[in-house]
């Protein structure tokens, strides 16, 4: 076998291909190659926040829609430099990264015109969504798809987001009331599901994850790092919008109301690369990918 | 609110407790408190598999029961040293953290008595398994459960191993009888359930998975390091049983099999824990915890 042939060799491996093919696309690479410009779409400015790191720039999209409150609460944090000068605090492995005031309730940093406590919006009223379903035995709810990009769950009367890898939701204490989004975390592993309904969620990162993913694990109780010495520093957070546009990340996101996401998922629950053998013909919420890329320069 | 106050604070968030009380325990920590020895087991050294990293070492179960050839293969190579000096080659985001033969293809390293190919041995007959049903709505199969400590899929016939966050599985190429135990992979994010019978899975992950979880993300397609100076140096792949005994990890597991692990999932899919507002009634395959210890010295 000559190098050639490892290259593509090592490309095969798990169960990808590059999809190339005359055909209409079947494959992930293939579809989105073939996506046009109405497939995608750019996160409103202002419901998207930038975490800055030391290494780097993780991205957020917020979801109004859900979390009106308490995004608007925590758009009010980041307007008034709450979080800047924080850290993270807890990285649990298979589970959550978190961050906020490491002296939290010897309150140390003023939270403005805010209160301790906020409505929890641990859901919604389906009625009034787009709710694009996802055809899925889910082990958790009785309907699950999408809305405006994010995963979501549905009882016939209720709504609410799930607790997909990737997700941002709102720290509390035992009070249902007592997360007002000082204290926020990510989902890191496999989707924590059992938290849907008790926890409010108010968006996820699209861009920047493994910025997230490969932190050191904290070795105190619920990862919480044990001295402030291994605290992840926080430079700022800030939304996109008051940052110059030339500074901006440039991500965009495959809609998920499209005809063309459609085909994305079937390609995903029948996986028609030569590499399957038996294709699974079905799919979890939480494995549909949600395609996200950075704008090209000359793209624009 | 005071210091103590605050710590409490800190471990409730996200809902946990630490499940001490006079009753009978109905949370995670006080069943595994109130475990009795005859409800733990040590994973049999002649199958159990370390991994040497220079940032420690990463402890396998292997899975006999589901893949019997395969297993016997990779044991045959870890005998005969193939992995040692060997790397980390491919580690993408929410996928699989993989290793082996960077040079795989120009046959560098040669695997003695054994072939380049293997029968695959993607699932087995479901006869002859003690097979722990889950009362689960999955996704992907008709019935899920555990088997020796592995979580399993079941269609009435054949039965396999599910691919959850921390297994152990065998890289192949296009052709089904392609993966030999050479290239190997650990699942470190949501689970990839697609895969399930498309490769074999030899065991899982039962110490360690943060050395893996941790590493940095390779830049390449399909996460592949793109240098060779980024490649995860593996000092050496053994058995335990070829370890002196006073070297070995004493990790022990929670058996599948016993009262105790069913109180246990109850616990999981019925959350006690006062922070919960809306216990989910559910659970998934993948999120059921398999909980590993190990034995402090005054246990022995």
């Amino acid at each position: 076998m000559n190098r050639f042939a490892t290259f593509i060799s090592l490309l095969l491996l798990l169960g990808c291909s590059d999809g190339s093919s005359d055909e209409k696309p079947k494959t992930m690479a293939g579809i989105i190659d073939a996506a046009g410009p109405a497939d995608w779409r750019e996160p409103n400015p202002e419901q998207t926040l930038y975490m800055l790191l030391e290494s780097g720039t993780v991205v957020f999209e917020l979801a109004p829609e859900f979390a009106p409150n308490t995004v608007e609460n925590v758009l009010t944090l980041v307007a008034n430099r709450y979080f800047d000068g924080l850290s993270i605090n807890r990285v649990q492995e298979n589970y959550v990264v978190q961050w906020g005031d490491p002296q939290a309730g010897t309150p140390q940093r003023r939270i403005h015109e805010l209160g301790d406590t906020l409505t929890a919006e641990f859901y919604r009223d389906a009625q009034g969504l787009d709710f694009v379903t996802l055809e899925s035995r889910d082990a958790y709810a009785e309907q699950v798809g999408f809305v405006s990009g994010f995963p979501a769950g549905n009882d016939g009367s209720r709504a609410w987001l799930t607790h997909c890898y990737a997700m941002l939701g709102v720290g509390r204490d035992i009070a249902a009331d007592s997360g007002n989004g000082t204290e926020l975390y990510v989902v890191i592993g496999h989707a924590p599901r059992h938290l849907d309904r008790n926890v409010t969620l108010i968006g996820r990162v699209i861009h920047g994850m493994e910025l997230l993913t490969t932190l050191p694990r904290g070795g105190a109780q619920l990862g919480f790092y044990e001295t402030a010495g291994e605290r992840v520093p926080i430079q700022a957070i800030r939304m996109a919008s008051d940052v110059p546009e030339s500074q901006r990340i440039p991500v965009e996101l495959l809609r998920t109301d499209t005809p063309t996401f459609q085909n994305l998922v079937e390609s995903r629950r029948n996986r028609q690369e030569e590499w399957f053998v038996d294709p699974a013909g079905r799919i979890g919420i939480c494995n549909v990918p949600l395609p996200a890329r950075l704008i090209r320069p000359d793209d624009n």
